[in-house]
């Protein structure tokens, strides 16, 4: 292959990849690695994973120098229970990459795999960071004029106070070199401004961020404001974390499919929009309800429009003529 | 006013409106009011608040006979404590009309004002069915296909097991009234399908409700399929319900301000939202990483493409060209 070649010194970087990982294996996999080298001279890659599908994945590229393929005979499924996994496969993909990359044979492991098995094997063959007792899946989001990491994307489901603070630590260098920002924001997670919002976590949580002067800790952050660019670097818990991250997911994927219908359509745009969204009306009832009052309070956001008040009057008035409040006391009435 | 009124023994139902809340109180509360008013002639509606600014938006409907004003000289500011409000401000619009609910002479209560007031005056002056230990926040959201009820919304940031099964029973009556279901389906909102995922929380209320045969519970929903009407009845505590109904929230806000700037624009439908989504790339990073350990690795989704696969590697290779694992682990380690 002619290609220029950088002379000079810089050193060589190995990425190790898992080539059976994801929906397709290597059949998607090996051209994205291919892809990689081509912008880079100083990169290799080692395929990790059943030499004959990686090999006629690779097809002429086989003889590439900077790739190389590691022969791995066994595979972690998906729903492999991830601990057990790293230790009954020693011959899979994950596990001779993490082997490799402790070992210094490569400086990165990249794998569509399972991520528990990811994650897994990560504590287990690489080890924690001095300073670090739970490590956090990092995310970087799009927004609409930016982006912001997320991190816990999902590795820990619970957490304590500590944990999100070195979360916030972590997030803020890595942030600042990833999205190449000299000063992160890094923002809490919450479900209302003030500090007292939230809950046990969410408290203690701002009081350590608040108090560690290097963090550029900018204070709560809420939902429906992540995608306005709140913050650059966002910390919550892995529960919390992966399910707005899910959900994000779905509204990007909602997106793409507006956008093919539209097209599909011919339909002029903010018109075809309005009218495929014309459905999404949040304020067809007006409010929100409190069940399990002796009664009907309907909760109206304080954004409320004449029209939202007008549907939560219409929707009160409609549960009190239907009988509902009875209805619902019957039927969490205890059983003698 | 010259209206077809029906007789026959229709029971008149009364709501109670607080016209002071909301961010512009009786200017947008009281069109809304009337509007409400025009297409049910069984209803009545008693206005609380300041009787000047309430008359005045009334203008000439003040002589509605299906209007009473009920002054109401104070009023709760949005950020009082709650219950410390609904027992020094008896004067105020909350409290005057939960008393009258509570006293049968309203059949429903509505307001814009704090949430957290009508919590706690719902609370405190009504009081809790039989049989609930904490009543929820049920709010109806809308999706590209239909509804789904979600609950809790807000009122109750820590639960245990019992409350959410507890929502569930709630959210089934009502949800099957409200959405005009004959057997809602009643989901968990959790990070993955499996029973054994998420927080212990999620695992033992996902115990109780599979054995509750009246339930129609379908098992664990995911957060990204929320949109896609996995479920009708979605139950959760009311700090994710909180965190999942705003960030929905802010991406309908996020859709309509996308379909004024595509009208004002012009733009050809999918095309026009394609470029403004353009920027939304979720395949731009490749994949996540693990912040924490020793190594650098980077966890891709199971559905990347090869582009993704490519970003991945690209990133793996730049921050360790970077030092950043090193870096990094400077910056957690302990100081001496």
């Amino acid at each position: 292959m002619n290609r220029d070649v950088e002379t000079g010194h810089r050193p060589t970087i190995v990425v190790a990849v898992d080539a059976m990982g994801g929906d397709h294996g290597p059949a998607v996999v090996v051209p994205g690695v291919l892809d990689a080298l081509a912008d880079r001279t100083d990169l290799q890659v080692r395929l990790y994973g059943l030499p004959d599908p990686v090999a006629a994945a690779l097809g002429d590229a086989a003889g590439d120098p900077r790739v190389t393929i590691v022969p791995c005979l066994e595979d972690i499924e998906m729903g492999e229970a991830p601990a057990a996994a790293i230790r009954n496969r020693p011959d899979s993909p994950i596990v001779r990459a993490m082997r490799d990359h402790r070992a210094g044979e490569v400086q990165a492991v990249v794998s569509a795999g399972s991520t528990g098995a990811m994650v897994a094997g990560s504590l287990m063959l690489l080890g924690r960071l001095d300073g670090v007792d739970r490590p956090a899946i990092a995310t970087v989001v799009p927004t609409l004029e930016g982006h912001f990491l997320l991190l816990d994307a999902g590795a820990n489901v619970q957490c304590c106070p500590e944990h999100l603070h070195c979360f916030a630590r972590m997030g803020r260098l890595f942030g600042a070199e990833l999205l190449q920002l000299e000063a992160p924001r890094v923002g809490l997670l919450n479900i209302g401004e003030e500090p007292s919002k939230g809950t046990e976590l969410c408290v203690a949580a701002h009081q350590l961020m608040s108090a560690d002067p290097d963090l550029g800790f900018v204070g709560n952050v809420e939902s429906r404001n992540l995608l306005l660019g709140a913050a650059d670097v966002v910390v919550t818990d892995g529960f919390t974390g992966n399910m707005v991250l899910k959900l994000i997911e779905g509204f990007g994927g909602f997106l793409q499919r507006a956008a093919r219908k539209l097209a599909a359509g011919g339909a002029a745009g903010g018109g075809g929009l309005r009218d495929l969204l014309g459905h999404m009306d949040y304020e067809e009832y007006g409010g929100a309800m409190l069940l399990g009052v002796r009664g009907t309070p309907i909760i109206a956001h304080g954004t409320s429009s004449s029209r939202a008040i007008a549907n939560a009057v219409r929707v009160g008035a409609r549960l009190a003529a239907r009988g509902v409040p009875d209805r619902l006391a019957a039927a969490v009435a205890p059983h003698p």
